[in-house]
């Protein structure tokens, strides 16, 4: 990285918030993508950390005069390569930035620093009566500012969607320079065109947001965990069906092939507890009084045993509960020897036999183990293609193709959370027409006219 | 209008469906906006109306071509001029495009043309078990299209939103001619940037929206409505703000002024069922058991007495809860004849007190009544401002800057549902920076290079 580079960034945030070591700046180089779907990482980076808006907002003004590329970075815990480097690049480290500002009651919102991290925000209103912040996806490193172009979701959408549907306002430094304010703490808000959710999923090519303004909802003083377990995966789904047509809303509902499960559990020396079947949906309900919780767990049970359910089990203490949260998140690393690409598609839930049938074809005709595990409450399956050495089998690509041809045709999209990223670049032209993807283009050269910022990503 | 144009539309539609008629065509040519506030219309308009999107691509790709001006027209009903034509227009009207597709009730939408209205909705869903469409901007006469690009609001906004948390899917036809897909019945969807969210609340500058997909809730069993006066505005606002605190969400929560709803009811030959304070807070309460709905009433009871409320009173038959809704609704028409500018800013729940002060300071600095009603659970309340005549006083551009810079000073919106449409263009610098305008503009120019598409309105 070019002395006079960094000579900027030091003038900028001080000499001791500008690191240079390549060791040090290569951990900050990758994020959490399978590795062979990973881009190749460009190390030749240098890391800033600025303290204040202000601050990046300078550094910003200086990479586009000098049309540098700029990559801002939060916890980097992306798994579509959002915030790998791929060129010698600027990285703009937000760790500093992790204050919470406000919790406004009478609003229900909470406004940060976009460093701030989920952990700092779960362990805020673990103190709180009777607010909370849903969004829950499984790394609780990943940042607010991070969440917020990435679009996080998680277990918890069911009632409450994604992060999306949280944030009520953001101050974003624009690839230009500028710091603009979109939205605020309103409910109703009609002026102007909606640049607020353009950030929201953008993958860090429209601005880097700054501060951020998120909606709280009240703490259901009750919860628990219901795990049903069937033979069959087509009468899960059908369950799933059948318990949205009641308008029955849980936190929660996951979907879990049994041997992935058990696999999970074995790996790390507990018990699941469930043996029977092959397939397990795993609740997670909370109401505001004890016998609506109870009234829930019938109901639910009640819907799946017609639906030829075979064994349910309610965890009602805290450990239980824990017992089964921590085997549900070992499932991704206990695949992570095996794991090629983990396909995070989306679809209707009516759509959702169909789409299972039709990866059960693809596995067959490539030859391939898929294991489904996944989001079933809002239709976003995990379908994890696995070999023995980890490595893209031969027609990977056709594979892939194949997969989301079958998400367009269910009227799905290719990826329900992950993004875009780097690795999936090529495969938009599948969800979309060239048209409404010239239109993207034409968005992203409208904020970013140099394209400094996160080249290569969601598009 | 030019006879050429006339012909290509009749080539297009099928000559039943073009008006040329200058009596009939001037009924399409306006809206529901003020007469002191409505643009200069201009009649000098042709009429069509499509039968399917694939017409509507047609008409759209022919005035790109010939650089005329289309303005889509759904139910007329907005409230700032969006749809009023303000130069010669080939006027798109919705009409015949009004059928319901779909009612998919495992994920929880439903499906239709632009043109179906709030009415044909509502009427559907009376006869559904246990769904319905949560938004109730004022006027059933309003269409889905219109309801979409407007982002209406209404009273119901406290729980569910507005119309943009409902939407899920477009069809759009863009002001080039091409039909573009967008979203879908998805809880997750994060490929691409979010093009769906720029076009709802567009105001029908980005593209004319032909079909949609909505989100329904589940339909609580058990609802009611309750009345509390109080002495004190500011009473009632702590009120509001202790039950969000307490985690409590009716479906709506309305200010009314003690004079005005009086006058309302009286207006109609009908009883308002409290007489004492100078303030009422208006609740509309739904839960799934009937206990809930007692227990809700007695809580927010409880806070309104610790908050000085005077008087309360439930109204339980269905036939009480009409009477309320009735005289709420009559509200705004018995203001008419005095009524200048309506104006409907937003501002978040704590900063409300500080607002409706700084409200009443300005009425007696420019010595006009200016009336205080809305939906103060969304913080979206409406400033009617009014005189003998019902035409704008003197430095009326003055008082009306006053007020807006006041709205920005409470960290809110200018316009909270009624858009901005083409009533407030000027004032959207007193919100915005140059910068956030300009994006915005560039975005309108991606979109629509040869601004064809209801020029002058939203920005």
């Amino acid at each position: 990285m070019n002395d006079q580079i960094i000579k900027k960034m030091q003038q900028i945030v001080g000499n001791e918030w500008v690191v240079t070591d390549t060791d040090k700046v290569s951990s900050y180089c990758e994020d959490e993508t399978e590795k062979a779907m990973k881009p190749k990482v460009c190390t030749d980076c240098v890391v800033v950390k600025p303290a204040n808006t202000e601050e990046i907002s300078q550094i910003i003004k200086y990479a586009n005069d000098q049309k540098l590329t700029v990559v801002a970075r939060g916890g980097g815990t992306s798994l579509s390569g959002a915030a790998v480097t791929i060129m010698p690049s600027i990285i703009i480290s937000m760790e500093r930035m992790n204050k919470i500002i406000e919790v406004d009651e009478s609003s229900l919102t909470v406004e940060c620093e976009a460093g701030a991290t989920l952990l700092d925000i779960v362990e805020l209103f673990n103190q709180h009566d009777s607010l909370y912040f849903p969004i829950h996806p499984g790394d609780e490193g990943a940042q607010v500012g991070g969440m917020i172009v990435m679009n996080a979701g998680g277990v918890r959408a069911v009632r409450y969607g994604v992060m999306r549907e949280q944030v009520k306002g953001l101050e974003v430094v624009l690839p230009t320079g500028e710091i603009i304010y979109l939205g605020g703490k309103l409910i109703k808000n009609n002026a102007g065109l909606d640049l607020k959710n353009l950030i929201i999923g953008s993958e860090g090519i429209l601005g880097i947001v700054t501060k951020a303004t998120l909606a709280l909802k009240p703490k259901d003083k009750y919860s628990g965990s219901l795990l049903v377990s069937f033979n069959d995966e087509s009468d899960a789904v059908k369950a799933v069906t059948e318990i949205f047509k009641n308008g029955i809303k849980p936190l929660a509902i996951e979907y879990m092939e049994k041997s992935s499960i058990l696999r999970a559990a074995e790996d790390i020396g507990m018990t699941w507890p469930s043996s029977v079947g092959n397939v397990d949906l795993y609740f997670i309900v909370s109401e505001r009084k004890e016998d609506d919780l109870y009234e829930m767990y019938e109901m639910i049970v009640g819907i799946c045993e017609e639906n030829n359910a075979i064994e349910s089990f309610v965890a009602e203490s805290t450990k239980e509960q824990r017992t089964l949260l921590e085997i549900r998140s070992h499932v991704y690393p206990s695949m992570q020897k095996n794991l090629v690409d983990a396909i995070d598609a989306a679809v209707p839930i009516k759509n959702l036999a169909k789409y299972m049938q039709g990866i059960s074809k693809i596995a067959t005709k490539y030859n391939v183990e898929i294991s489904t595990i996944g989001h079933i409450g809002d239709g976003n399956m995990h379908n994890s293609i696995q070999t023995e050495d980890a490595q893209k089998p031969e027609n990977y690509d056709n594979l892939a193709d194949e997969i989301f041809k079958l998400v367009v045709e269910c009227e799905g999209a290719i990826t329900g959370e992950h993004g875009i990223g780097k690795v999936r670049n090529d495969k938009l032209k599948i969800q979309f027409s060239e048209k409404e993807l010239s239109l993207m283009k034409a968005i992203k050269n409208v904020f970013d006219p140099n394209n400094i910022l996160n080249p290569g990503t969601a598009l």
